[in-house]
Order: C-alpha cells, then structure tokens, then sequence
C-alpha cells in the first residue's frame, strides 16, 4: 500500500487545530501562541508532513514569484544602497521555498503596461510596490488587475492595500534636533524628488522640526538624490549671501558629493559647515570627515513585506506592519555652529 | 479565407536567405550585412510578420524569463553600479516581448541549489552567469541541469559555454601607462576579491603593463571591493617606508575611500599621491578630486547578454559577443608624481 502523503488538514487534525493556524506555524508567522505551535511541528513531525513548492505550486495554479517594478533610471538605482539589501530581504522570505523575484526596471511611460502584463501573464502571485507616488496610480491599477499586492511604506500611501512601513520621519527629527542643540540656527534641506512620498516626508520632518523649535525654516533646495543634484545644490547654498551652517540631505549620494563641494570650496567640515545624509551607505563611514546620516534596515524590511504578501495571498486579514523607525547616525561631519 | 500569420520561413523564402539570417536582422544583431539586413526587414514589412511573445511561449512551452543568481554580500551589490545597469539593459531586451527577469540573491553554499530549483521548476528558459571565478562550478552545473546559459565575461571562463565579454584590461593598461608617463615609479594596487576572474584579470592587467613597462612591480593589497578594505589598504600602503606615489585600486567604491584616508593623513592628491579606480560610478565627478576612473557600459553588457541568450535559446550557433573594452576616463585625481 502506498502511504499517501499527509496534507495539512492531517496535521490540523493530529494537532486539533485549524488548517490557518498550521499554515501560520509551519511559516513561521507570527499570531500563534508558542505552545500550539509546538504541538503543531510535533504532529506535522510525527506525519511526516514536507512542504512541496512545486505540488503546491500546481495544485493551487501559482506562479511561485513576487514581483518588483522598478521605475526609476538605472543610474540612480545603481547608486542606491536599498534595492540590492531590499531585495536580498525579499529573497530570505521566498528563498526557503524556492519561490523567486522577478524584476523589471522600466520608464513611467511603460510602467502601467509591465503591471498589466504581469498580472495578464499570472508572471507572479502578486507585487511589492516601492517608492509611493503622490496621486500613484499603481494601487487602484493593482486592484484593477486583481493582482494582489503590497505597499513598502507608510499605510496611508496605500490606499487601503496592506503596508509594511519603516518610518524615515525619527531619524530627521533627531538630526535636525540635534543640529540645534549644536547652535545652529540656518539648517539647509536638499531634498529628493518631491514626487516621491517618502523623500516628500522626509522634506516635510525637516521643516517641521525646524517650526516646533521655533527656528527659521531655511533654505531648501532639489538634490534629486543623486551626487549631481547633491553638488548643484551645496553649490548653490553656499554661495548665498547668509549660507547655511548646516545642511540635511536627502540621501548618502547627494550629501557626500556636498562634502567634496564643501572641499572644494574651503568650506571645512564640521567647522563651518555640518553635513547630513541618509542611509547609512557603506561610504559614509569613510568618507571625510565621516558622515552623519540615518540607518534603516532595508533587509529587514524586504523580508517583512515579502512575509506580508504571503499573508494577503492566503487570504488572511494581514494588518498594517510597522518596523522599527529609521535611526540618526551622528558621525564627525556635524559640529557646534561656527561662531558669526 | 483566414490570411495564415506569417513565419520567419516565411520571411527567409521571400528575401532568398536562411532563416537564421531573418532572426538575426529582426532581432537587429551584429553580423549580417546592411543590404541582406534591409531586404529581410522589407520583406517582413512586406508579408506583416509580428513577433508574439504570449504565442511563442504557449506553443514552446516557454517560461518567459531569464535568470540572474547573485552570489554576493547584498551590501557589495549594493555599492556596486554594474548590477542595476545591467540589468536595466537585459530589461531592454526582455521588455520588448513582456518577458522578465528573475533574481536571486543567494549565498555561496546555496547557490547550487538555486540553479536546480531554477531548472527543476522551469521557472527561467535560461540563465546570465557573471562574476565568473576561478573553478567555477556553475559552467558545469548548467550544463548538468540542460539549463541554456551565457557566460558575462571572457570567452575562456566559460567552459565552451556562449560568452559576452567586455574587457576591463585596456583601461587598467591606459590607467598605468599614464601614470608611468607622469613619471610615477612606484605604483601599488588595491585588488578585488581574487576569487573573482574579472578581478584577478584586473590585477594581471596592472602587474604586466609595470612588466612591459620595465617598472617595478608595486605592493598589492587586498580591498574586496569594499569600501573597508580600500580603507583599510590605503592606511597600510601609505604607513610604507616608501610608500606608492599612485594607487590603482578595483574598484571606485575602494578608490573613493582611499582619497578619503589620504585626505585624512594629510596626503594631498594628485600632489603627493595620485588614485584611480573602475565603474565611473556618479560619485566619481563629485569626489574632491574628481576621482580617473574606468568606464564599461553594463546597460549595454546587459542588453546584448539577453539578446544572445535568446540566440541560444533559439539554437542558433551564437558566436562569442566582443563589446567595445572599458576605456580609461584620467580626472584630477592623478598628477605628476612627486619629485624625490
């Protein structure tokens, strides 16, 4: 007699559960108290039960990937430390079961049509939607497709879709909070493309923290998160008749090509001018001086939306997930404000 | 009467060449003459042939992606240009029919096993193999797997496997022939990962021209790439009882943090030390000194990588791919060597 293989009804009935509350165990997510969980490795155990991607991925017709659109120039994604520490998050959730990541790097021209290709061509179970527009038409066109999805950002850029959130806002407020405290009373912003929320959000926790102090809202100025936009911009403020005595940017990127400017101009850092990125790039550590920015962890934050989407594809009701906040770095490159 | 779509043979019967000819002026690669290539095109245009991904890969039983398995740290990937260049040029070619690219990040005792999944779950029609090494196992394990591959690299790293090289050598050779030019004669190198066959041909590179050129062959050091061990490297090269008066390190990621130490131990360059890298990444221009570095155009590496996979697919006999070589760009970072 062949022994058939045991399926996960077998397993909630050898444990007396329900098949959700296996399926949450052998996944290891969370929402299961310790003991049952127990009880329920033990049965499958006993079972012998394995999970089968390929089975599974037959029987329940999926595609057996996720999705990731990214629509932004090559160059920039190049110089952006995120995607890659993103994407090996996502790939530590899908890697245990063999599931993959399909990505395509597109233009806002062809945006729309990859989505609905995907979605056309069952290419992937469903997509994480990252760098949220203002007014993005990706969310209503995710629902139109019937493609299931996750947004990598705060909820209410979701438009009711599940969001994994790793909050930038705590790390300027400290920076800026921290710039005042070191007497300086003109703090720049050189911000990202405001089309993006979340460098719009980070413009946004600049000038905020800047009124709750009571300081003047200085001078801001595009830095397109690259190094061009970053040195245009340094440029810019420091030729100004009252220049900044310090300057937030909106990434690693641009404020280190502000440093070199800075350099270049004799402007030294932090003496007359301090310096804030946001990243925490590799570099920062060595550039010179090192430089002050803010640490997310975009592994962790791949690996939780990846998760997420497991959860919205089993048709459980998956909350608002909110990782831990991104922290300020202080590094040498901000110092007390130069006396006037 | 229902008008039958036309094929590519077809095409060939019409324009009296071969139908490998048709496939490769419709899929406009190189070597095919201009007037067979506008008399196919004409009679293309002339019977209305339209490719059909969605068709092509029913009948065929195609998957419609490629693959791309990155054995790397993601925080290496992440401060390195190449990857999201390249894959916005394999995205190039893909796009065009809706095909995409799957992406693994994986670690090296997992790698192997993400190929097998790939193969097993024909999950991809076909895989890019880079970051070549020395008794790389992969060659062998594609070929095991009846997993069609191309090799991003040397045509000898590959194990008879198609190849698309683009050659780093000629901007290392230029990078030492100008320094020895400039008079330097003590000229170290900060050397990528040497597992790495493309760093390894870096290396070799710079030691030959210093043979050719008579010179001495300088320290060596290892700087992984990293933005640490550039660091670190640049720290031990310059505490020498006579240390180099130019680095040539692996990468820019390494270089920009050597200009950084020697910056920070008072080691004016291009005066006293002159520093080049390789990438060209955006940061190059806005280091203080813009930082001589090596350009290679991976969008481009990307796309024809893709398209000669495709040709593989396609059973065609696809001759080694030979991109133009990566060409040395001098900045303001390299001078005169110092006078003794």
């Amino acid at each position: 007699m062949v022994r058939k293989q045991p399926t996960i009804a077998d397993v909630a009935r050898l444990a007396g559960v329900s098949r959700t509350s296996v399926s949450f165990a052998l996944n290891d997510r969370p929402g299961i108290a310790e003991d049952t969980k127990r009880r329920i490795l033990a049965a499958a155990a006993e079972l012998g039960w394995k999970p089968s991607r390929p089975a599974r991925a037959l029987s329940l017709g999926k595609a057996g990937a996720f999705g990731l659109v990214l629509t932004r120039e090559p160059e920039d994604i190049g110089a952006d430390p995120f995607f890659p520490a993103f994407i090996a998050g996502v790939e530590a959730a899908l890697g245990e079961r063999g599931d993959g990541l399909m990505v395509h790097v597109t233009t806002p021209d062809r945006e729309q049509a990859v989505y609905e290709r995907l979605a056309a061509d069952r290419r992937v179970d469903g997509v994480l939607l990252t760098d949220l527009r203002h007014d993005d038409p990706r969310p209503a066109l995710v629902r139109r497709l019937g493609l299931p999805a996750v947004v990598v950002g705060q909820s209410e850029w979701g438009d009711g879709l599940t969001s994994v959130s790793l909050d930038d806002r705590p790390a300027y407020v400290a920076a800026v909070r921290r710039l005042a405290e070191l007497g300086h009373r003109r703090i720049a912003h050189v911000e990202g493309p405001q089309s993006f929320r979340h460098a719009h959000r980070r413009r946004m926790a600049w000038e905020e923290t800047l009124r709750d102090l009571g300081l003047p809202v200085g001078p801001v100025l595009p830095g397109g998160f690259t190094a061009e936009g970053g040195a245009r911009a340094t440029r810019e403020l420091l030729a100004l008749a009252e220049p900044p005595t310090a300057i937030v940017y909106g990434n690693d990127l641009a404020a280190t090509a502000g440093l070199s400017v800075a350099q270049e101009l004799g402007v030294p850092v932090p003496e007359r001018l301090s310096v804030i990125g946001y990243d925490d790039t590799p570099l920062t550590r060595y550039t010179h001086p090192p430089l002050s920015s803010a640490r997310a962890d975009a592994r962790a934050w791949g690996e939780a939306a990846a998760r997420a989407l497991d959860g919205v594809l089993a048709g459980e009701d998956v909350a608002h997930v909110v990782l831990p906040p991104a922290e300020f770095v202080p590094r040498a490159s901000i110092g007390p404000a130069p006396r006037p």
